[in-house]
């Protein structure tokens, strides 16, 4: 059994496969009566990994610890009571901590069924981008028909997955993209398309909903954009993280330009502020048991998530490379098998 | 014609009926095009017309300057191009400043047909309630099926305006009141209720929306009785006003009191806080004249606004004093004729 574990904080070549040890395999394969083993095949990458791997994320674990927020693969082994899937079921599950692993041990309630339209690698891109986008605009911005919407990354796994749900509802959406050359994307998936360049100077207004995923002063600037009841919601602070360096000048800029809206202030707009940490929601165990039943809209609505690279789990500093250079459009993934 | 300007700010007894002069009155009848003139019956009273009186209120005009958000009467005059009422018609309307008048000229696109479930003293009550717990609930906190909702004046103007609005709505609400011979009223309107000392002990949690007009510390402390997603919608400072007294000291102290949120702070909370000030969107015409076929939900869900009590014009100082001791449940409106 193998996985990826921080060790060391630091640059995407400080991450290695390690072998676990007898002892760390005779614990995983020990079951509680509610568990299921997974025998991994994907495991999605997200930023919050690269965060991590940084030191920056204030609520990892101590060092070693292994990343992951989502995987897919085949069920090996289950719990007596288990009653959910069976050994030889394809499944996809959202994970806390740990999904960079070959091997993963979860209760039965984190484990999804494969969706008929789905193969195993679409599935491992499924839970973080699903449960940002659903909850961003669905349960906090609550969009609805006539909305004008606004998206800062909607050529991400998150903005792609955002585009998925919103098709067939009457919005107007604008996606905006770091680069050129991924507009036809956007307008491919049915929204209209902006260089953040070029919505800059465009100055378009009274947007009933806004994701803000840079962070920073964009937030401020996003936050003049909406109309009056309009709503802006804040998913992270991508701007502090250039090239996947441990810059703590360039983090700490970032995290001292984040905006703090006083009440009184918010008076004179009539908007709102929200802000979504997907991770923290996963984490919260109660709210998350309540809400797994959100995701049959992925079966219903035949979602497809976005990958951008697949790369193998040995190459997963290349892997994290890709992410953190901004360069990949769509989710990434590592291989396992 | 007659008014009831503020002249000085102070106490409620500087209030007092005047007459126009004759100049006011020619200026008054000369109506553009577009406009109508409304000889009113009732003016309603809102906080804000305190707040304004104390000096308080950052947007008023210059000194001398006449209060007052709604009305309703008849239609006495209309001007060249008016096409949506005729001379003799019941009307109400929302008006951005000068409701507190006998009569009262403005643009025919802020008139409304009185509805036929409502009498003229009934209507009045109507503009600045709905468009406040409308836009709360429905533009920013857009409540829906399931949702778990409190509101903290709900044996008010806006709270029973709100109560009503949610009729049938598959929703759990609870409306919080100062005084325990209030509840009764609240649980007629379909919530249950509880005093602010009751939730205070109650510690009630996983609130989807909780609309706060108190201001000041109560904020915070309401922000965490929300669920995961959750949103707080804030109102005012009603704290901050006792006794409509110019009290400096209270009025800044609730001031300061009241919170700064950080984005940083939110992400941690998976939370959104919304401000609300009804009297600033009425005041941006553009995006208000949009909104006026909100108003239709009156006659549609047949609305009847709560009203308190009423007073001659004459008599404003005790209406002034009766609203801002906070002892009257429901609206409170002044009657011309």
């Amino acid at each position: 059994m193998r996985c990826i574990p921080i060790v060391s904080f630091g640059e995407a070549k400080t991450l290695k496969v390690c072998e676990l040890s007898p002892s760390e395999i005779k614990q995983k394969e020990t079951l509680a009566d509610d568990e299921v083993l997974i025998e991994v095949h994907y495991s999605g990458i997200n930023f919050a990994d690269i965060v991590m791997r940084l030191g920056f994320y204030p609520d990892a674990p101590p060092r070693p610890f292994v990343p992951g927020y989502e995987v897919s693969g085949v069920v090996k082994k289950i719990g007596a009571k288990v009653g959910n899937c069976n050994i030889g079921d394809k499944v996809y599950a959202g994970t806390f901590f740990g999904g960079h692993s070959d091997y993963v041990k979860i209760p039965q309630w984190q484990v999804l069924k494969l969706p008929a339209h789905l193969g195993l690698e679409q599935a491992a891109g499924v839970p973080v981008a699903f449960i940002t986008a659903y909850n961003a605009f669905f349960r906090m911005g609550r969009v609805q028909d006539g909305d004008k919407i606004m998206l800062d990354c909607a050529s991400g796994g998150v903005g792609s997955m955002a585009l998925f749900l919103l098709k067939g509802m009457k919005v107007d959406v604008l996606g905006l993209t770091s680069s050129p050359s991924k507009k036809s994307s956007i307008e491919k998936w049915g929204a209209r398309a902006m260089t953040h360049e070029e919505f800059a100077k465009s100055n378009e207004l009274d947007f009933n909903f806004i994701l803000n995923s840079q962070g920073g002063k964009s937030i401020r600037k996003h936050f003049s954009h909406l109309a009056p009841t309009g709503r802006i919601v804040c998913l992270g602070v991508s701007e502090g993280i250039k090239e996947g360096k441990r810059d703590y000048l360039q983090i700490l800029k970032t995290v001292i330009s984040m905006p703090r809206f006083s009440v009184m202030e918010l008076f004179n707009h009539n908007k709102g502020v929200f802000a979504l940490n997907a991770l923290h929601l996963m984490e919260n165990q109660e709210w998350i048991k309540k809400r797994m039943a959100d995701f049959n809209i992925i079966e219903e609505k035949k979602i497809v998530p976005f990958i951008g690279e697949i790369y193998q789990a040995e190459d997963v500093a290349q892997a994290h490379k890709a992410l953190e250079n901004k360069k990949v459009t769509g989710k990434v993934l590592l291989q396992w098998r």
